[in-house]
């Protein structure tokens, strides 16, 4: 896709991602831990093995990977409330945690992950636009790891991840689609898309919403096309840091 | 679109919905009261009107749509536990809600409205899959309903509904595209894809969901045209439900 | 009782019932399933069967029947908040449905019932006066066909329904006793009282509250008579749905 | 009435109240503060004067009365959970309280109050059956003395009490009716009937429930026989706390 | 310690006491019930025996003490909102009934108690400063007499407390260090200083809190010798209320 | 002090803190963000300014500093459910965040504030013990760092912080009294003692808990000797930090 001329608010040429950066053991007490970034949007995934399942589960032989997401009070432009003294989660954030289990579940043969849970923790230390496709593309990572640390102490024979998977928005700002939105171009934009896809090129998940006109055909495959290109480079990106 | 022979647990072709019933005035104080079937799942949707709003809209001159979303407990086939009784709203239950009101506002205009705000309760009396497409489909006509007793009393000048709204599912059973699932084929669905169209065929919100194995670009395409003609025979249906 | 001249809101003499309605099989789920109408007061009541009971009547061989209330948010001539939403269930909410099951338990053969719990719903479609009383009488066919379901599968040799039962308001409005209050009457009437009887003329609830003046023994009087004659009546349409 | 031969547990006569005792400015900071004894069952009734009612009242020019009740954790026989610690009030918490508050509503001339609000606390200190009613017994005596210090202060200039209220329960026990139960009368009772009446007779509030088999109309008459002459004691004694 | 010339707003030298009070027997369902006084603070603490633990300590052959804490809404100068109401215990109380909970098992020998839970529950009825100290020297006894309930019923071979405990609050008002500070003059010291100590001089809990300008080390020394004192006192105090 | 020879599990000597680091600006919203390390343990302090105060300050021209605490799921050794989704924040975070609010206060001109709050968040990613005193010390610079982004923007004429404020934990392990614990030392430690203290020596808090035994008043005076001294380097690095 050729860029045509367009002034984005973060002076990125349309079809280009922010500065991705995927740092694995970032904290030390996890089975995975991974701060991923992009751009100015930071996100802790933690991934912790648990050797029980939920109560649906027991005694069916399968496992489970579920998430939780947060977002740190000052990791937004203005204070936001806690939610622990709120005493409870948003409506967004409960959105957010059930997209991220369900991308993650996708490329997990749950089977062969035997009768124990995996919990990704995705705490939002900096927020700047994209935090559930950075949460995604992180959890993958953290999941990954906890995943080898259960092949490395014998409790499984083989990683039972089926391949890699990442997130990434596209929306239409000032009429033309563009690729991973910050804060500013999100807040501006007509329509708004998260994309979820596999290595192997599956789409897991897609969410488009019309903030403002409702979008067409046409637009919405332009969109997807841009999410394709930018999850080749994210999944690039994450072979990099396992290849560390 | 021709219909390649499949067995469909509810036997109907791949592209045909299911029995559409949209019945106006079904209860009598809301300003909106509709009755929408699709097939087994009923959804009784009311509009009310209140002449104020939410804090962070106040004194622009602008209103605002909302929706909340309920299933009586016995609505499904074995109870769930009533939410009020819980002390909260399920996730789903707010994926839901919030899906219902961003699509709605999508064909209003708000500034029109004035500074009031009109809420969409959805409330399932029998769940057979595809409740928040039919929730969405009600509800539209219940706030066109509304809207024009604004008019009728005097408060609006012209109803600010810009156009109709219409939502359906899509998913792929045994390999196929089809539309509008019922429970049972909802529940052994590889894809789930909810689309939510205006009546000039603007998407407004598209949401798809691989269930067990990744969808492709090809898949998502005739996803999306089996979307494109179920939404315009429910635009159809609704326009025949005002005429009478 | 002679009806002495009275003008009710409702033009009703003072001892007449508002219309009755009871539709059985109203929704397909539910072992019992019942929309009862008093007037314009419409309550859907659906009985469930759970083949456990609560702890505290673990072991001892016994059933148990219990109740839950709700109203949907516009039933009501203005919006109410819905209680999911609110995150509890209001004082008046837990009154009442500990009413319906009181009043239900009461005709009921536990022991012969097994341990097994019968939950009964009801939900306010359409509120008009009277939610509380019409919930009991619909609700105690809802229980009948869900333990005549139960006798049907051979679950139970015999149903344990010990007989009917169904509940009234009488109050006494403008100073005179009458019957079934609807909402108008309802505001505005002195006393308020609540009756609960069987087939057999027992009674299983009375709650009576001086809303204006404190009443005499002789008013007291007065209005067990006008609801001794209104659940008579109520039995027989309960018999007559049974018929059908 | 006449008392025939009957073994009740605690060994009274059918038709006799338990000791009854009202201690005047039990503690010191709240404008009325009672203790009220009904034999073992003590309850603490504090009333307290705030010069606000709540947002439905105001600016109308009237007051208000409510209540709120608790029991302490070990007020009775083995512990009950604290419900501050389960972070909400029960279903009988509730009933309980809402009945105070309409009890002692019945005796006031609320536009005489004025625009504030009388809040009375019972809470039980030691629970042996009838803390319903010992707590609107002793709360009438903390809000005629929470009035009083409103005259005293020169904020009213007569006391909004129209005539004292009191409360007592009857049961029918071993099949006799009898009066003011204890703990173990009333679990074993087939019929628990509440009864509040004020000083010139009239009855406020009257709650019967069929624990086992219904009653007849002509138990419940005896029943209010013994209610009568019961409040009639009670009343005396509120009378002879006042003359102190 | 000499007290030097000092205007107390209550009128007691720096290093008195209040009266104490000690009634043991309060109530009659728990097996420790006490009435602790320390001047017009009124705390009743009672101590339940559960022959259970909470999960943590199951099947590890020990016991456990927690306590619990509220006040009565009108306990204080101004009416404070019920917790139970609010639906939360605050900040405050969970402080405290943890302090409590430290400060008692800390004096009992909890292997030697077996695998039973003691619970205190401490309600303040009446509140004038020094609640959080009043509450553990009067749950102390509390707890002494339902251990001496297990011994007498053979549960346990001999009392498992160790010696006995008591608590009291010294603080700096106006520039000089204060025994046991009433409600005014907490409210208007500069350091507030808890400590709990044993029969035999040692140290359980010390808090102490700058609430204006910060203390320094030789203030710590005075006010712990202020402590040491006043705990000597109280201790004497429920050997003699034990000796009853 | 001496450090006698001691095998604690850290390695270090008895009055050694472990490597203390403070990374201003480690996030770009906040108006102060601190990084703060005691060893492992890893705690994000941010300062965020709101131009208003709560309800009891407003119109007074006063200020207010309060604080929220958490910890990350996965910063502890084992996953902790998550304070958010479980609706309340433990007792523990209660107490912290109250002291962590009362510590800043100490050293701050509120009057000199102006109507305006300052929040700090200290949010825990990593915990290796000590996280509150860890909070305490790197909020303070977090929230110098606020105050002075108030005196850049000409808001405030100086900075009303009075002086620097640090904390640290002391405990007696193996019998002989230790600096700064961390997790595995305070978990087997017999007393556990937090300081709060500032620049020029004053105390501020001192929380002292005898886990195990009671300590005597000889073992007190070391602990705050230790104290002390680990403060003066705490400060120390603050005062390089700032020198940055």
């Amino acid at each position: 896709m050729t860029d045509t001329p367009l002034s984005r608010p973060s002076g990125r040429p349309a079809s280009a991602l922010r500065a991705v950066a995927i740092t694995r053991g970032f904290t030390r007490h996890a089975e995975g831990s991974v701060l991923v970034e992009f751009g100015d949007t930071r996100v802790l995934c933690t991934a912790s093995v648990e050797e029980s399942v939920p109560p649906f589960l027991r005694g069916k032989g399968e496992g489970w990977v579920t998430a939780e997401y947060g977002m740190l009070p000052r990791s937004t432009h203005t204070r936001s409330a806690r939610e622990a003294a709120k005493g409870k989660q948003s409506g967004r954030t409960q959105e957010i945690q059930r997209l991220i289990g369900r991308s993650l579940r996708a490329i997990v043969d749950l089977k062969a992950l035997g009768e124990r849970q995996i919990t990704l923790d995705c705490d939002v230390l900096q927020a700047d636009g994209g935090t559930r496709t950075a949460s995604i593309t992180g959890a993958c990572i953290a999941l990954h790891d906890a995943l080898e640390s259960l092949v490395a102490s014998g409790k499984l024979a083989a990683n039972p991840m089926k391949e890699l998977v990442a997130a990434i928005s596209v929306g239409i700002y000032a009429g033309q689609p563009v690729l991973d939105l910050d804060y500013v171009e999100d807040s501006n934009c007509d329509t708004d898309m998260n994309v979820v896809m596999t290595e192997s090129g599956g789409i897991v998940e897609i969410q488009g919403t019309a903030e403002g006109a409702p979008f067409s055909r046409s637009e919405l495959d332009a969109l997807l096309g841009l999410a394709d290109q930018g999850i080749s480079e994210l999944i690039a990106a994450q072979k990099q840091a396992l290849a560390c």
